[in-house]
């Protein structure tokens, strides 16, 4: 048994059985490799940032490290941008780099790069494996290593894939999910006990539906204010469950959002800083006199946390949720907030919503909070370019289920590719493109950073406009059929359409 | 005035008058300052894979330093894999990287990475500005320091671009050229007379018409063989030149290409290495009983020390060039020969050829090496993806000659939002995509490795015919008139017409 078989047939041992893949020459071997273990899943990519973006989506909907294949460093390059958001939404993953063999290793070929050092920014875990009869063990390590989350990266030189040698690893088992210390939740309790202003910021892994559940227990008998990280990585959402607020992206909002709050209590979120820093703006939202408390930290246990607090300060509250209700369907012309109702009219039950809308996804949050049972996946690390590889791996994990991707049409571009993998895999995916023709977020900014002489030039830099992209040829290019709506009308029939069809379809709905 | 007008200035200033830029936030004052100093030519590219493969392109054509503006860690992310190419081809670049404000730096925002660990692998000069009074100073070290060659990356905290209190700074000397000592090049004299099989093996900076003349004296005079790197940065050819065959790609013909060679001597070339390790295969090409020589190393100043060389050892020779000659222009199904027979047969003089033709680009360089005098680009890093993009930057330095880009389909999906760079400029490129329907390079390899048992799900990863990618809707979609050759007579027609007319023009060439 070589390397590349021995690592494979551990990995799906390890549960870990789609690889999102973008092979090159040192990964032929991996490649030859799954003719032998076909329970491992390959998912070619035309783009490793398809691959990594792909993996995240996979990794949120799964709960399991996905797998990619990446070509030597600037293979793993392609991929970073979407590592980086992987990271910070603390998607489990592994990646699996090809680098040169290891005699070759000195001899500064062309392609030659500083993998460790370029992995080390985003990975939790990296090994180079040194030899055929480790690379079993080295992949059982990384698996364990991510299992409640992070990014493993295991460089793999040719040679340790073509060499025999090699002996398939058992699972190990994995880091355990840290309980909140009873003292901690004691602490807490005192604080949302007491008559001053109190906000329970929820996020990360209490965004499903125990978690919310229990929030709303606290606050329906506490009085607490609840609210939502700006962009959780995974959340439930829909009728049964509360309808909450997320802390808003301008800083004036998210400051205004927690002005007068004096007890800051962290659930599963960080404490929140502006994306940015801009002129005479404070760096976080929080105030001055705000204390901010950890009931939970990302990587603990902050479900059971949220249900001890509940039990504590609420045993008999009742959590408020919401009655289903969704929008009418609008009519006329197409804006942000027409499109978000068509979408909320719309919404099949099951769904998982991908949001890339970036500036034009004002109202789709509101317009679906008390819709049919969803999903809902957000950009967690700001890197544009995750929202069609995202949709991508969500709808590999769960291919009985719809997955919409909602995307802006600047940020569609950077993993345009992910549109060809859709149709290879005759994903279930409808991907409405946001189309606006600008960087609509960067006008903002532009004039957001107090650039006050943003003259002809400065604006013609964030003009998508000339020319403009037609989305429906570039679809459909890449075997994805397609179609442009330009009224509500229209969008509604085109989105009932693609819904009621299997496989991929994209809309750009021209807005105003 | 404020630090991003003071950097802009100050670049002008030292002759870096184009920026390839995908802005974001963190770039918004840089973006705002392009109003104030109109020299400064913004680019828009809609991935930054695209600006930095652009600024290789714009950098091999001009000799200087191009900018690139990219958005923080995942920016300069997606832009690796062309500066990987950029940085083995010794193309002078600068990247300008924004970052968070300095306050804003402390808090772990969500865009928050380790830059200065990214570009430290492949920069040869990072900094990190540090204040308004010290942005351009650091700016006029960043391009001296890259004068002969090499990547700079200067990290651009937004408060330093948006404070005021900036002033321009002056362009500073940079690192001069070295020459080569004359002990050196009377070494090699001795070498090339003994009667002794010897290559002389050109790359680099002795690529221009100059260095080629003198190593072709020298050839006349001694007997000596030339031979070419593979893939040199720029090289210069046609009638009137001599007609140099390059180091082949493929092991197995490398080996054979320098077998029965004692002496290599190196001139602007590294010693060749094979791009891959393969099992039971040397990693490089030189024979065991083969000393190699360098004249020039890279970063030397190759061409005047093939000058001195030939002074010596044949000061009376007369260089062999090719007389002017063509193919015929030839008839029936298009295959990568017959292909490559008709960009011969009317490649326009004074033309820029970017090749990353990959498995369909056998017989190009022969089919064009007595033509026109043109230029040639090669992929010197072996990162897919670079073709498009460095024809963009191409076009852009040399708005008067014309740019044919002669592109495998697989890697021209890495960064095809090229093509909209293309329309928005309006640049005269004409694009061939070499349409075979598969990694065809990549089954190859997987033979070459000898994975032996490839079976059909690894021959299905590597297959890009499912669907088949539909180059003319992806192209007109992006504002790229398009069409499609099935037989040389069809891409005859259509690359004349595309030749004749001002502005980019796709072909789709399917090849059987």
């Amino acid at each position: 048994m070589n390397g590349a078989q021995a690592l494979i047939r551990t990995l799906v041992d390890a549960g870990v059985d789609v690889c999102f893949a973008n092979p090159g020459t040192s990964e032929m071997h991996f490649v030859a490799a799954l003719d032998d273990v076909p329970e491992m899943r390959g998912v070619l990519t035309l783009f490793e940032g398809v691959a990594t973006g792909a993996a995240d989506g996979w990794a949120r909907m799964t709960g399991r490290p996905a797998a990619t294949l990446l070509h030597l460093g600037p293979g793993m390059g392609n991929g970073l941008a979407n590592l980086h958001n992987a990271r910070r939404g603390r998607a489990p993953m592994l990646n699996v780099v090809g680098d040169h063999a290891r005699s070759h290793k000195r001899l500064d070929a062309p392609l030659e790069s500083d993998i460790d050092a370029v992995a080390g920014t985003f990975s939790t875990w990296v090994r180079r494996s040194l030899s055929p009869a480790d690379v079993a063990a080295d992949a059982a390590d990384a698996v364990a290593a991510v299992a409640t989350g992070g990014i493993a990266t295991l460089i793999l030189p040719a040679d340790v894939s073509w060499e025999e040698g090699a002996a398939v690893a058992d699972p190990r088992p994995g880091r355990p999910l840290p309980r909140v210390a009873p003292s901690v939740v004691d602490d807490v309790a005192a604080v949302v006990r007491a008559d001053e202003p109190v906000v329970l910021l929820l996020g990360g892994d209490v965004m499903g539906e125990e978690g919310q559940l229990a929030a709303a227990q606290v606050a329906a008998g506490t009085g607490v204010r609840l609210m939502v990280e700006t962009f959780p990585a995974r959340s439930v959402r829909g009728a049964g469950l509360p309808d909450l607020h997320r802390l808003p992206y301008p800083p004036e909002m998210a400051m205004a959002a927690l002005a007068g709050t004096r007890h800051l209590v962290l659930a599963g979120a960080t404490a929140p800083v502006h994306f940015f820093g801009y002129p005479g703006v404070p760096g976080h939202p929080v105030p001055e006199d705000c204390t901010v408390h950890v009931l939970s930290a990302p990587g603990e246990d902050g479900t059971a946390a949220l249900r001890a607090l509940a039990d504590v300060v609420a045993p008999d509250a009742k959590p408020e949720v919401a009655e289903f209700e969704r929008p009418e369907l609008p009519t006329g012309r197409l804006t942000p907030r027409t499109m978000a109702a068509v979408v909320g009219a719309l919404l099949p039950e099951d769904a998982i919503v991908v949001d890339e809308a970036l500036t034009s996804g004002a109202g789709l949050t509101e317009m679906t909070s008390a819709g049919p049972r969803h999903d809902w996946l957000a950009l967690t690390g700001g890197a544009i370019g995750d929202g069609l590889p995202m949709a991508l791996g969500a709808a590999v994990a769960c291919p009985d289920r719809p997955v919409i991707g909602i995307q802006a049409d600047g940020s569609a571009m950077y993993t345009i590719s992910a549109l060809w993998s859709y149709a290879r895999e005759q994903a279930d995916i409808t991907t409405i493109i946001c189309d606006n023709g600008s960087y609509k977020i960067l006008e903002h900014e532009l004039s957001r950073v107090g650039a006050a002489n943003d003259g002809e030039r400065a604006r013609t830099l964030l003009d998508l406009g000339g020319p403009r992209l037609d989305f429906v040829g570039i679809a459909q290019g890449m075997g994805v059929p397609a179609s442009r709506a330009a009224t509500a009308e229209e969008l509604a029939d085109q989105l009932r359409q693609a819904l009621a069809e299997p496989g991929p379809h994209l809309i750009v709905a021209t807005l105003r």
